[in-house]
């Protein structure tokens, strides 16, 4: 069982999990520049565990064994935890400003909970007692997981069973007595860097002649045949610079650490596969998982919100200039933005209703607006930012040349900002709001949990339109008889 | 004790006060066309908690009495009621698009119950009891009471008592053994044609210079002394036009019935005066004022966004573009932003906190952070209905043309939309549009609560940048040594 | 010939068009106080062409017979003569703050001049010429003609053949020996009541079986047959009640005085028939049309938009605000939008070109992009004086209240604002603040010259897209033998 | 004379200037992978010159010497000019989707021009003539002027002789008989790994205290005493990586290549000083250099956009969803902006206007709106394309990995979209809209031709707003003797 950080870094050496990166098979992963930064993020949320005043956010009772568990490994029992949930994320990303990695997983594992319940329910299976036990092995053994849902899609005009290469979708291409053979492709993967285990679930609705498709499964990540490539993240080779300060975020990451995952014919024991071929829970699926992931943008992307707000904060002291009026009215928008993204956030988990199985879940139309918002509101609180830091931002020299033994005095007696600070502190803000705000750290703000589309189709479901054109009827004073013509 | 909504209106039939519209004294408010729709929302309020599905979020029971009492007379003792209040009034508004008017006199009593206790703590006053023996009467009895906040301010440059004329802002002029008289003139005022009672309080900070300011009173409305002058609204003249159609929502109002309170030289008791030189004071009661009030605002333009949502839904339908993809599109951000709004109303009630005297406020941070959303959503969500309406929004004929033997037949012909749907249905559609977008009803969503700057700097003061810059510095790895120049 | 501003309302009078509005039939126009402002913008009009340091603008030379005439009746022969146009509109707005009403005219004369044109030089037809000398007596007698487009369209997903009612697009009912008889409708005709003349064009695009739709004529706007009835305006009777102060802009109206006009069963005899049958040159009739007026809007709304601006920053000096920083900054943001505006004017003029007839149009593209902005920034604008104009607003009593014996003092004295400014004043300025910002007003902004989406699709056709790709392909490093799979 | 790409290539071969990056001294700039696509961005400016249908826009005749000169190194003699190089602008950057780093040196060789021409008319100096000369060497030698403004200012809230270290500045340190030796910084200069000569003028208005902070001089960009440090951009080293495919724009830049530049006690000769002392127009400099410089950035960026348009219109029929409505939606929003953005360019250039030396200028007003509107767009831009791009952008693999043995073709497979189209090409074409969207490249958007705040600042200062206020009270009909408290 996992206690300390230390514990957690030593399981992970114990995997071996192999990770390709730029053409290297690398396997020794918490000692590695480039996924060192990653796998930092997620022990500090075991450290995090240990500290007595942040445990009643981080820590929780497991419904299941009444023991002490990972609030990450937890099955929402109450609108309290949907609410503790997202204020620990805030909590998190305030200490890291990186994306914590391990929330996909533990909405993965709420959303498996309870669409096996209703499966079980209408079919009379078992998915989700060997669902539990998979549950209680995580909490007890304190793991981490991680969720695996977007599949590589080939052709998106194109159901799954319709793309030219059926291998565009994860599907079963073999069933053995004691479990199954799958083959795929697994895109966006978060934090596989840091983690034991991998759910994976459908990507979409599907129809019956996608049932092969319809599978939902777990694997420990350094199962035999699954090959992870790691994706190119914005500045990803300035974590092999010798250095800290053109890091930015020297010690973690910038985002989850986005990998693709294929599965090459890999083996899942029967006792692994939490569905297989109900094709019309698939859409439930992705409902309640993306449903939970959106729950939580407002509160993880308002943690780094407030980090970046200190790095400007910062800088324009620094520069002298924090007192001017029309920057003061920048940060106003800054928090304002920051606050109704983590309002979202809030709303949806304060309304929040139990399922059949007795978890609950967040309000969708609510989580959705959260999201929609965070696709928009990142990028403005990072070019407001940019605005207000001003242009060296972009035209910094390196920490080579700051470090040199001509250049350093120059850059030092040139790069000061207002006396008492010294450059290097300045140069490093710089460095940091270069991290939070460029490429890949957006990017992840707009499709995590799915693109702006996503959400969209979901609100115009959810709105009930004909209901609201009644209300506008009944005040406007037209009566049932005079809707057909005079 | 008002239980019905005839109740209700008898009860305003009997209190006979005078209000100036069109250089007209009226005093039979419940039966002038002006007047009468402001009445009947209010109205609508009392027969809404006499059914028995709307109860619960209606009446609660009173933490002072025991009794079952309306929940705009109740002070909030959790976040589940805070977040009751804010459902109810989205239910309301969905009901009568329109302004409840009873919103600000529930946020002023809570605001002068929490703030009395504060003052009695520290002074040694008695203003509390005094106060909850009014509360009690008021429950008892099932009033109305409006808020009287915002001064006529002459100058905004200067305090009160720097204006040329000392009467700019609401001031004791004479205390006597049995009370106060006091000079001012408060503008503003929503819901003084349905209100029973009126508590006046300070609309800024106050230092010791401005001690005779610092007052807070209820009065009867009909108290002698008090001149109040209708404010002219869009249309406002189409309420006394003979017919239904070009009023939109003929049967409710627009806006608050907002008007003009001026206190000539006006006595009140002194069980009746809550506060009275403590200018210190003077900016926690408008604080708490206004973040009870900025709460509501995602809920009640929420709930009138519903209608105009609805209404907008209606028309796309009997112009035979419902399934348009570029409309759809339009109303999922119609919908966005009103979930966006309504958001921030259940946020900043989930996350309430308790006062010393017990009882529960918002979260300011979230409550201003849905207002100052308010005051662009409401217009946005105006704009894009605007936008998928089309252009006879502004230049249909007026009932009286269609009611015309002669035009009645053309305009029938002419201004038909889809099969089925009858002109007149249609054209009242668009009148509803008309008056939930146009002029006042924005200007209120803007000014109501405050203006922006209000909420601006609010938030500005509870954001903590410093705290932000430390997270920074912490993540940045800037060790405090750095931070002397090199 | 129309000289003097006294020449042309006597023109009006003579004419004696009925006019419908509220069930009335109004023949004396430039005498009926609903009616009058629109006439006085007009007449405005010509008045300032009388101006000396006006005359570049609002006079030129005509390229048909080398007489100075109005630049109204222009056919434009250059880039200048585009940039003149839309200067000569921004001029004339900030002195009425009014719409122009004679700028559709114009733009329909442009759009048939070219579009005529080119019909007879594919058909062999002779419309050009009978154009022209319909062209050169409103040139001489100095008229003003108005436009009509859109048709009121009935169930808007379908064609005017495929309407249940045949007659919801106006169409040919009758060919004669000596013209054609037209019924049915025309909405949103601006300027009746100020016009001689009324150039009808069809809406949209046409296929072969609306050919009888597919119909342009000019005709005397007093003909018989014709019946306009006035749309209704926000605020319209107050130009009717007694006083000045709550007209806001107690001389000129707010918008064009949009009515819709019933052609039933209208003679036209050939010499006015400007295309008839050929109906693929419908949606060429409608592009000319909409680009010349798209072009319009930047200058016209910049126009109205200087006078609100200014007024606003008379309401903010009145208020004693003038000169904090947020106020300075949200004017800066309003004359940001309103140059954004104008430039698109100026862009999309400076861009123009000759067409076959030898006539310039404006940048169709940039046309567009003016107009789109327009439907966004003219709400924007609005709604930031809104912000810093204050909740008075939308509150202050009515004129009659002012001048009331006993009320009209006590407004005077509460009603202040900065010593040295006088109420009335401040009154004033906040009713033309009102009158600028709210409903129909902005409508106009939005649907005028065509919805947003109308813009949308001309500016989709006009990208060039896949242009764009080989651009990027090209600089991607694609190569064409690439681009078959590997 | 430079006439080809080559023999412009061979001109920076013998420059030899020395460039600092990453803590080394670079001399051979246009063969080292860091600086190699700088200098192709403007070696392609020679190539274009070349080809007989670009001619027109790239080249013009000297109104000093008759002769035919590159538009780079021209004065603008009249509107048409003004207009020819915003075309140009574009059309460069549909190449080359790179920074074009010779506008710059292009507006402040006007700014000179214009600003020397009215010093020497008030004071009777002779700078307009040396400049003359200076002027027509680069014409006759078609060289490329970068333009040395921001100085790196410490304190940002102090002028420049109130800093702690005078030499936040560039100033002159000593006069001699035959020139001056000036130190200080320079920061963001752009340019210049491919430039001749650098031409260095003020930042800021100055007082008389400022004196010997307020010079204008040129020098030979491989001067002694200066020294470059290239600043670091986003994904820089990249550009030291092998394979093409992971840079995006293999050939071209991202951004102009900006660098510090250290003036450590630099001699000029008198003949290249155009101003020292007359401090009283150090703010023309910048009025005339900032106001043609973003004058120029509609245009550049309106062609990167073009650019990146291509790139997403590629990748979306590549997903196979090109025909989905809400992604043309989304495109008509990024052509919208576009061109909205390139409206402005064209209008400032358009109401250009020219000054005492003869020279043009564009309108300040709308040249400022237009790199305003920069600083929105550009980001708004970006956040679209990453919209409908999809998340892959952000996590697909490297080169690298793309051209292992073994993983190359299991991503081939899993990374295809559409039949037909090769995995290479789609993430190439991912690539290319990282490299124009994200870091460095917006930033440049933000802060090139100053921060928001300065376009903010000149454009309430040209806006006029009591002559406004004079429009409103002339239309509300408040008369001048009103205007004293009644």
């Amino acid at each position: 069982m996992i206690r300390t950080p230390e514990d957690y870094v030593n399981s992970l050496k114990a995997l071996k999990t192999p990770i390709w990166a730029f053409g290297e098979k690398i396997e020794d992963i918490p000692d590695h520049p480039l996924f060192k930064p990653h796998v930092n993020a997620i022990a500090k949320t075991y450290e995090l565990a240990l500290e007595p005043e942040r445990e009643d956010l981080m820590n929780t009772v497991s419904h299941l064994t009444g023991e002490t568990i990972s609030r990450f490994n937890h099955i929402h029992q109450s609108r309290e935890d949907l609410l503790k949930k997202v204020k620990m994320l805030r909590m998190i990303n305030q200490q890291t400003a990186c994306c914590i990695q391990r929330c996909a997983g533990m909405d993965a594992l709420n959303a498996t909970y309870t669409v096996t319940y209703e499966i079980d329910q209408k079919h009379g299976t078992s998915y989700h007692e060997k669902f539990k036990e998979f549950l209680k092995m995580l909490q007890r053994e304190n793991l981490v997981t991680i969720g695996a849902m977007t599949d590589v899609k080939g052709d998106r005009s194109k159901k799954p069973s319709e793309q030219s290469d059926p291998d565009m979708f994860v599907h079963v291409v073999e069933e053995r007595d004691d479990g199954i053979i799958v083959r795929g492709a697994k895109a966006h993967l978060t934090g596989v860097t840091g983690a034991h285990q991998v759910l994976v679930f459908p990507t979409e609705n599907m129809s019956e002649g996608d049932k092969d498709y319809a599978v939902v499964f777990s694997v420990p990540v350094n199962t035999k045949g699954i090959t992870y490539i790691f994706g190119r993240q914005t500045n990803d080779t300035r974590k092999m610079e010798e250095g800290e300060m053109d890091k930015g975020n020297p010690q973690y990451a910038m985002v989850g650490g986005e990998c693709i995952a294929i599965f090459d014919d890999v083996f899942v024991p029967w006792e692994n596969v939490y569905m297989y071929k109900e094709y019309e829970y698939a859409g439930l699926f992705v409902e309640r998982f993306a449903t939970a992931h959106r729950q939580n943008y407002g509160a993880c992307k308002g943690g780094i919100a407030d980090v970046l707000m200190g790095a400007t904060y910062n800088i324009v002291n620094y520069n002298g200039v924090g007192k001017a009026s029309h920057i003061r009215d920048k940060f106003v928008e800054m928090i304002h933005l920051t606050e109704t993204l983590y309002s979202g956030s809030i709303a949806c988990s304060s309304e929040g209703h139990p399922t059949a199985s007795g978890a609950y879940v967040p309000d969708t139309m609510m989580a959705n607006a959260t999201k929609l918002n965070t696709t928009r509101f990142v990028y403005e609180i990072g070019r407001i930012s940019h605005d207000i830091c001003g242009g060296l931002l972009a035209t910094m020299p390196s920490e080579k040349d700051y470090r040199h033994s001509e250049l350093g005095s120059l850059i030092d007696k040139y790069l000061k900002g207002v006396d008492g600070v010294s450059t290097e502190q300045r140069m490093r803000m710089f460095r940091l709001v270069e991290s939070l705000t460029g490429g890949t750290a957006v990017v992840e703000a707009m499709h995590g949990a799915g693109p702006p589309q996503a959400q969209r189709i979901m609100m115009l479901r959810g709105a009930n339109l004909p209901m609201k054109g009644k209300l506008a009827d009944s005040i406007a004073g037209v009566k049932d008889e005079e809707k057909t013509s005079q």
